[in-house]
């Protein structure tokens, strides 16, 4: 569970997504607001396509985190485990673009 | 920009709204705190998937109640603000779409 | 099923959307012809997420066309067909968005 | 190029995809039917769709293909070009997610 935070460069990452998550709960809190005010739906679901962006990007960054830790580590290590990585990160990128 | 106040079933639909924006600003939050344990970034990819989702189940909402509402009032009224308000709703599909 | 075929503008919007399908059509045979070529699997990806994008923009010109047609019409016409075909457009955008 | 052509399981995969695509140009010249038909908007959508998936099911098995042969052998071979492969994979993943 904690793997990767060995990893140099982690929490650099980690950061910049903690950043981008806060970001984004505050944009959800904006859209709940816009909503409350009887704002105009159009003007709020442009609110909800930016951060339904923004989260998008969250998982962009995650994603090519995981493959330059994790899959490429198990790769390394050789063995039947860089398999299930990529299986386990195709399964994710599947649920990602499906979403 | 208060003209949806009026229509009625709008408060219904306006609380449904609001109790899943409630629900996604948990999940965003759930997000942070698992990035902040360095949960497996699998898991927590899973989680950003399912929070991008529930945003776009409520755009979908706001879509309808928007075409239901604001496109077919215009449209009833005559004149061409029914077909500005079929390009801004194209529009915004079209960032949906695109997010 | 033919009930488009009388508006005005149809027909040219009806050419657009045959001109658009005639070029997915080639980029789908372009991307079979990389593929029998072992093509880098890269460049392979970049051409069917052109094309997915191609077939998204083609259902965007179609449902504003929707809009602007049959629901509009619809709306005009009075009674219960503007919820049906609100009902119907909404699901449709669902499909979409999902996809 | 090729450097696909001399992984075990490349050709089975390469057949499977050659089936879709092949399937994919059928959907297209049927949405072209349709149209020049002048079927029912929602119904063409529908079909839209279902071929919008069907592209993105391809990039799926072209990127599972290519995370499990190009970057678990570049991993494996050490050096820069591991980090190389994971950043193109993760600019064809964005671009798909984004599409």
């Amino acid at each position: 569970m904690t793997d990767h935070a060995s990893h140099p460069g982690y929490s650099e990452d980690k950061q910049k997504v903690l950043k981008r998550l806060a970001r984004i709960e505050g944009q959800v809190r904006g859209i709940t607001k816009m909503v409350e005010n009887d704002t105009y739906c159009i003007d709020v679901l442009t609110q909800v396509s930016a951060t339904t962006k923004a989260l998008q990007a969250v998982a962009l960054v995650l994603l090519e985190e995981h493959l330059s830790h994790c899959v490429v580590d198990a790769a390394r290590a050789g063995g039947p485990e860089a398999d299930t990585k990529v299986k386990e990160a195709s399964d994710a990128i599947a649920r990602l673009v499906r979403s």
